[in-house]
């Protein structure tokens, strides 16, 4: 209807409202304008007194009035010549899940104004300066829950490499939240963390994770990623609700990616939709491209046919050190001793840990599959798994020498060696002691190194091979760091 | 100044005029709207006699008219509520070069408006499907030069995936143009690429590079791809000219990346700038992850200190054949007569390509080399290189076996093997003949395997290494294919 803007702007001007932006698209039924807050009451009077007759047969809908809003301009010359700028900063608004309720751009453009609300501005307004000014620091905020050999590690890490990170990559990591078992710390500065120790002793609060989540989205802060290195499934219950409101998240615990199919799907699809990330490629290998190079085979059109790992840095260093010079059991608690275990090496050697992570690829691979239907070959006679005690244990250990030494005998007879092996085929998932020969990749491995083959449609004569350490509270935290840096790229 | 928009609809809606689409950016000193272009002489008279005083007192600056433009509209309820969704469509378009001259987006929110030159509507309206209407296929158009044996096997692959991909990723590779150094054709509905070599001995007209890449500019379609399958340095001359219309590349063509490093730069950031891709992974390693693994480690903040790699298939090959069965010449011949060298041999054995394969190796990790800059060890003696033709070569290879078995003896008394080693090490780049033992990660390798060794600052005990086939057309072929489909993602 041609007229109706005349007459409301008339109506707004001959009351001396000023009109900040305007907005009407086309075929919309509709035409939106900002203005003072002050004003706002006034304005609807005038507008309703203007159009009383529209009102009340109908013909105009109402007046909707929407507060707390705030105006976003950014101006700058020639911005028009430049195909991106708003993808660029839509793209960031998005991925920070702000809301953009209006946009105004006109064609002499050098002002692109967007409406958003309130209380998402200085989160928008520190989004908009990292992605358009690049001397800018870019910041990600960090929310980690627990702190133990990993998480302290990571800690570190970041701790000796900001300075670093800010030179080289103008970004800062910034530690906002962090929380263990006992205690809980926020600094919305950045938790100083030359003394993250001390603080959460002496200044942290009691903890939840509950309240440690509520109080990391009510900072409601730009590029936030949520670390979880605890264990704990209590947490992972938590990730569905920490995606959604626009926060992603990094972890090294298997539990969400290994545990129920449908909700690792679900926190797939949910942080998908948000344009944020859900990484664990810690989960399998530790800080090597192995999700990431699966991934990239899948998205280039390849078909995963067939993959084949030494997935446990701890069953790896045990087989390679496994010789005639020594017993398996010795090897076993030099193993223990050295650290390369867990507490009860049994968690290890009862391939449990090495099941998990080929199921976590062969649902990567797209094969809805749960940790019962991984056949797993145990390495351990049942009496050794009965033992009530790791010293006990040791005891039995040293019962089944002979069995392991027969087995090692009769592979080095045939030149082959002993190997700890999951595969994935085809669907199915399986976890065996092989014995491989010269011309098989694992024969080869050495140290604590893990090795991942992945047989293709493109690489079916002879497989696609990723191999080097990965097992470790050193490698691990690097992956993390790694997934953290990557996220920030991503964001910005 | 309140009562500017009023006078301006008002005069307009007196003559009858509809206005489209409004905008007006908060500060902006401007309105703009849209209006039917039959309406636009009438409309600025109207204006300009309604503003008179304000024009000849210099108030109004000026009453501008752009022709030629088109209103693009996205409708859906609940917009508002997504965040993303303007991330999207704005990204989408700045992939594809589109500029958006005006936007207009109420709270109301059914409706996001945008404008754009009419010469981008068909590519902006095909993106804006593509993007939102997943059950609609993508489409990825390519624009081939080169068919030989690298291009001929990159069509015939793309022919035999096209329903399996159309199926599986919903994605459509469309060969839109096609040319070889005595035809081009095209047809933008797609090549027929059951025929294709025919369709260019029947239908092509003389070609010529500028006219191939004219043609395919002024087509103007989204989601656009030049993919250079030849080894002509004047196709790379015409990469700036592509890449600065939005028009992606992928090549397995060497010159770009390891030539002169200014245009190298150049070509980066100019894909960068425009948020599309310059893809040459396969210029290492064919289809392995080789240049994707370098970048992420960058990319995640870590240093890469030293690569190694095996980086020829066919010296990789040779000297894998290369046993006490069998003399150096013998095997060499043998690789010839199965394909697996240059036609003249020397080609490989001079170690030029695996010289600029590290040379392109070490720019990505930052180092500002040239070709001349890389110290290489030539395995063959003078009288090889100076041999008159191949049978000549051969000849005098007969003469150089003895030279050949007496490094190979010398190895082997020492449990080791020969590898042709290219070495990147903190900037310095060598590629040398090594003798490397049974501890050496290149001591397992077979068949015509590439293996490159990355040592950083995270894998430095124990390097991160990266295994696989990495020569041959199909291989290559495939890693080509393969960036295609990740780059229609990366569009999409």
């Amino acid at each position: 209807v041609p007229g109706v803007s005349s007459r409301l702007f008339g109506a707004l001007a001959n009351n001396q409202i000023s009109v900040i932006l305007i907005t009407q698209a086309s075929s919309e039924h509709s035409i939106c304008f900002a203005l003072d807050p002050a004003d706002a009451r006034k304005a609807r009077e005038i507008i309703e007194d203007e159009f009383s007759v529209e009102i009340s047969g109908g013909k105009i809908d109402q007046v909707a009035v929407e507060d707390d809003m705030s105006i976003l301009a950014i101006i700058g010359e020639n911005m028009r010549r430049t195909p991106g700028i708003s993808g660029t900063l839509f793209g960031a608004m998005g991925k920070n899940g702000v809301n953009v309720v209006a946009i105004a751009q006109g064609s002499s453009e050098r002002n692109l104004s967007i409406v958003i609300a309130k209380q998402d501005l200085s989160k928008a307004l520190n989004t908009i300066h990292e992605v358009f000014f690049l001397s800018d620091v870019k910041t990600l905020n960090v929310f980690l829950i627990g702190t133990g050999l990993i998480g302290g590690t990571l800690l570190n890490q970041i701790s000796e490499h900001s300075h670093q990170l800010e030179e080289t990559q103008q970004l800062k990591i910034n530690v906002i939240g962090l929380a263990n078992q006992d205690a809980m710390v926020f600094d919305s500065q950045g938790v100083d963390l030359a003394n993250w120790q001390k603080l959460l002793k002496s200044k942290g609060e009691p903890t939840g994770i509950g309240a440690f989540v509520q109080s990391m989205k009510s900072l409601n802060l730009s590029n936030s990623v949520f670390v979880d290195c605890t264990a704990s499934p209590e947490v992972v219950g938590f990730y569905e609700d920490i995606l959604n409101t626009s926060i992603s998240i990094a972890t090294p615990n298997k539990i969400a990616s290994s545990g129920d199919y449908t909700l690792y799907k679900k926190l797939k699809e949910t942080a998908f939709r948000h344009g944020i990330k859900f990484l664990y490629e810690t989960n399998v290998g530790a800080g090597l491209p192995v999700i990431s190079t699966l991934n990239d085979l899948k998205l280039s059109g390849d078909r995963i046919k067939r993959i084949e790992g030494v997935l446990s840095g701890t069953l790896s260093y045990i087989f390679n050190q496994f010789t005639s010079e020594q017993s398996f059991s010795t090897v076993v608690k030099e193993a223990m001793d050295r650290g390369y275990t867990e507490p009860d090496p049994r968690n290890d050697l009862n391939g449990m840990d090495v099941a998990r992570k080929i199921l976590i690829l062969a649902r990567e691979v797209g094969y809805e599959l749960a940790l019962e239907d991984v056949e797993i070959e145990g390495l351990l006679p049942q009496a050794c798994l009965n033992a009530p005690s790791v010293e006990a244990f040791f005891n039995e250990l040293e019962l089944a020498d002979d069995h392991f030494e027969d087995l090692r005998k009769r592979a080095d007879e045939k030149g082959q060696k002993l190997r700890y092996i999951a595969i994935m085929d085809e669907g199915k998932a399986f976890v065996r002691l092989m014995s491989v020969d010269i011309d098989n990749p694992f024969y080869g491995l050495s140290g604590s190194d893990n090795m991942i083959v992945f047989i293709t449609d493109r690489y079916s004569d002879r497989p696609l091979v990723v191999k080097g350490p990965g097992a470790g509270a050193e490698v691990t935290a690097a992956g993390v760091f790694a997934e953290l840096i990557s996220l920030s790229h991503f964001l910005g």
